[in-house]
């Protein structure tokens, strides 16, 4: 095993923008203020986008880990 | 693991109106009465919105945790 | 956690006409005569919706919970 | 819980002629002889169904019960 | 819980032919050599079918568990 | 259960060419040099299949159980 | 089981140039910093490909190994 781990991304995410991917393809970007070990995330001042565009603000929204599949940086 | 828990949306948005996404695109907007560690969740005046337009109400309706992909604070 | 919990909706529909959700968007409306922890779930005088649409009578049917998205009581 | 559990449909439908919904919508129609609790489910003189028509005849049948969604007495 | 067990099928097809349904809807034909808990499974002869029409032939082939939908002797 | 059982496959198949079969319907061809209980396999001098035609070669690839649907000897 | 494991290959690719496949059919490429048991996998300096076509530039991203099909040495 390597001495980075893919949950330090997370760690060293949190009060940032990241953009989230969703199963079906719809992404959200906003700030990232909370996650657990299911990588369900918290996301504040979020945006829903759809093909890159933004579709609309969503505010506060709870991301369910199961659905999500990856996490970057903004 | 940050101080914040994914969690705290769900128990801070108890009894107040989120908006409920769903594997597949629909969504539910209601009053959240009730969830549980599997992100099971009770709305009550809840409504079914496809593609943003009301699509019909449906009262109280019990939204399984496995096809809950997020849920917002409406 | 909420004192209301999800499964207080199965309970108190027990007997009483329901419709629920399924994965890939067919619905079932009928009455609710048992019900379990994995949310499978067995109706009487039971009909198949599609798009809201009664498609056909099926008498009693036990639908697997695995596939079950959501539950109202009509 | 409720006195009647869902698995009661399954005994109760043993060797009489049922109908079995899978994951994409295919159906079976056929005489239950066999089960178990992952609702893996053995059909006999069994018919497969598409929307509503026999599509051919497939005689002995094990349904896995992951791609089972409901299951109705015919 | 009845007498006849689903697993039975699959020891009672040892050695024999059996159409395997998949997720997605393809199949294979073949002689069953060997199979698992799982439902992984081994058949030789083996051919694809696609729409009930032979694809191509390809011998031996493990298929995994998970994505067996239905068994049945030929 | 049989004496054969379904990994005797993937071990006679070490060192050998064989096609695996991705849900969604890609496939991959290449020399079998490792697997493990999931199904995990890693093929070298692989080429990814679509329609039976080569996409493309991609050397070595690591091929998740988790999406293999199927194994079988070229 | 063989001597060579498939999760030598993410060992070996350690700050190495992978692409990376995901269900639904896209594409990461980028070079590998972090994994775990899960095949969660952190790239850097990473692209989203579509269609083997580089759809944009992501920079460090954190990939779900729920939604990972492939990891190839590029």
């Amino acid at each position: 095993m390597p001495e980075r781990r893919p949950f330090d991304v997370l760690n060293s995410s949190l009060n940032n923008t990241v953009i989230i991917g969703m199963k079906g393809g719809a992404e959200f970007r906003g700030v990232m203020v909370a996650y657990d070990v299911h990588m369900n995330i918290v996301l504040e001042k979020a945006e829903q986008l759809v093909n890159g565009e933004v579709k609309r603000g969503v505010g506060t929204v709870l991301l369910r880990g199961d659905s999500v599949t990856f996490i970057s940086p903004a």
